[in-house]
């Protein structure tokens, strides 16, 4: 760090997004990716979008040129309102805050809820985005273990005794990413120990909407009147990132008043709103039902993908492999006992394939042997290929 | 404040903007705002915009939707380098920094580079949400006199040797608010006593290219190679919103690399890149040389404009105001001594006009007699009949 740079030492210090940074071997000619969580742009309905471009009325279009409130133009959140009931999170337009993309709410609730050394649980392992924006905001951060049904409720109970944490940020559905997705039993649970000991929960569900064969559980949000007291400590965040396209940068917050206000206030000095264009497309495509038709889609697809992934895992790498099969979203997260990722993942790009190795998912005391794996955006043949691609990678290394 | 918030003390405390909390006023029936600086939405060139996204070829529309680089799409940034080159700021593409809005700019800067209780310097007055951009980040906010010509040099230097703040925030062109214009010289001398007491300098520009008769000066950050040791101090922002569309939410950061890093490690937890969609369709606006083509007559409607609003407060408001004849961008500051424009507001609302009252533009000590107009948003027979309703209402008051 030059000494005499004008940026404040938690920003020089930091590293960047290993995810974002391995971007750039995607480029790589013949380059199978298995490592970023990208929706498929196949899958990616852009024909009917671009219609809707095309059939704006040119007042509507004009008035979509224009500034816009910061918590998003109503059209769009009367469409996420309705979409969210449907969800079981009833939800009025006027609770809805419309974000750049689910990361901003993470972010935004990171600068207007934490004060340097306030304490941050999250799950092992967790979003690496959202600790870069807990790291930021200046918190301390303790990671909750986690099993084979996501966040492990004696491991929280005793994290919230010990550490009196202000807030704990989860995925709790198809997580990012273990893939794993929190039982009903857990969610009560979870809601009543964090009202007990006053402890804000972060819901981040950007793939709820992705599940393969049966809905998952009711969202946290959804639970928070099932328990007494919840009401005012759930703040959830979901995307259209992951189901329609995430170059609309759409998408939104639900949680208590006081909490959305703050982030109004951060948002406003921040960008002021989510493009006003973006909002009336993507309104636009769910007032016509297009979203709801295009869903089913996409589930099928993932589905596929995700069972071409577990079967090519199976075939090359065996038994020694210990992983999940996901139920939705777009990820599997596994092991592989006494292998250092990140060395295999020199030998794959060698290979022409590539994941993410575990490290960059913990908040603390990474472990070497974890990694994962997307199946989101290569296609069934793909997946096969890379993933023997990655065998012999493991060979090599 | 509730007791029981879980929102941090800076945030809790906060007042809104002032600004955009009077949008609401402007859907009353029969309104005529000269409040926001919002630009005239039949100005626009909504229709070439709305060809572009009909035009796109399906592939180039499908990438369009997918996740971007945090910096920006290159199209985007080689289109706004050869911009910035016309305009004697010679960039290359890799060093502009696209932003989902330049306001984004200021809040990214605020946070990567202060720290609690450093000084940040302002005019007075300035632009209100840079003010709460560096309120959030804790900043110490000091402000500099200003005289018809802008910045008044001696007490720059005078706030330096007495503060030693980290950074200066200027609009040094077509102020916001005060449409005024820093002369050549004293930019020189601007920079010259930043580099001795290395205070970063950010230019905020979003008003340079809406010039009426003449371009303005040299921009700061191009005539950082002009004085020894300003290389690495000027940070340049600028904007879509007010040339070509808000809802694009597209603006642009050049500036000292390690600067740009620590921005571009902010944004990617923020809203980890604008819209790749807006992105594309600028660039496809400003390749297609709609964008130079589209200026000159912005330029013109609001040289008509601004000399509109000269002329009806010569009339109705007479020899009491103290105002500047502006340049160009989009407002007039001005003065009437004795009046307490607060209270001129509420009378001026009910008789359906609305401007901003000046106190908000202050960091300290506001100056009530003070109150901005903006003449982009209303035709000249709109501005006219605006300000003879602000006379009105001033008798009522």
């Amino acid at each position: 760090m030059d000494q005499h740079s004008f940026v404040n030492a938690r920003y020089a210090s930091a590293p960047g997004s290993p995810i974002r940074e391995l971007k750039r071997f995607s480029d790589l000619p013949g380059m199978i990716s298995l490592a970023g969580g990208y929706p498929a742009p196949e899958l990616m309905d852009a024909a009917g979008l671009q219609q809707i471009f095309g059939r704006f009325a040119p007042a509507e279009f004009g008035q979509a040129l224009e500034y816009g409130g910061t918590e998003g133009a109503m059209a769009l959140r009367v469409q996420l309102a309705r979409l969210l009931s449907a969800r079981g999170m009833a939800a009025e337009p006027a609770d809805v805050l419309t974000l750049s993309g689910s990361q901003q709410g993470i972010d935004l609730l990171a600068r207007t809820l934490l004060s340097p050394g306030d304490v941050v649980l999250v799950e092992a392992p967790t979003y690496p985005a959202a600790l870069s924006a807990f790291r930021f905001a200046g918190a301390s951060i303790h990671q909750v273990a986690t099993d084979d049904e996501g966040l492990v409720i004696d491991a929280f109970e005793a994290a919230l005794v010990r550490l009196k944490p202000k807030l704990l940020y989860t995925v709790p559905t198809f997580g990012n990413p273990s893939g794993r997705t929190l039982g009903e039993a857990r969610r009560r649970a979870l809601l009543e120990l964090a009202v007990r000991h006053r402890c804000l929960v972060i819901e981040d569900d950007p793939y709820g909407d992705l599940y393969f064969d049966q809905p998952p559980p009711p969202a946290l949000y959804s639970l928070r009147h099932a328990v007494d007291g919840a009401d005012g400590i759930v703040t959830y965040l979901s995307s259209l990132s992951k189901t329609l396209a995430p170059g609309l940068r759409l998408g939104w917050m639900l949680g208590p008043p006081d909490v959305r206000r703050a982030c109004v206030l951060a948002k406003q000095t921040d960008d002021m709103h989510a493009s006003t264009l973006t909002q009336a497309a993507a309104a636009a495509y769910l007032a016509q039902g297009l979203f709801l038709e295009h869903l089913p889609r996409l589930r099928q697809a993932y589905a596929g993908r995700a069972r071409a992934l577990v079967r090519a895992l199976r075939e090359h790498l065996g038994e020694r492999l210990r992983f999940i099969e996901p139920g939705g979203g777009m990820f599997v997260w596994a092991r592989l006992p006494g292998v250092d990722t990140a060395q295999w993942l020199k030998s794959a790009i060698e290979h022409r394939v590539m994941f993410v190795p575990g490290a960059a998912f913990f908040a603390r005391e990474p472990d070497p042997a974890c990694f994962r794996l997307s199946f989101a955006s290569q296609d069934e043949a793909g997946i096969a290929e890379g993933v023997a691609r990655l065998a012999a990678a493991l060979r090599a290394v």
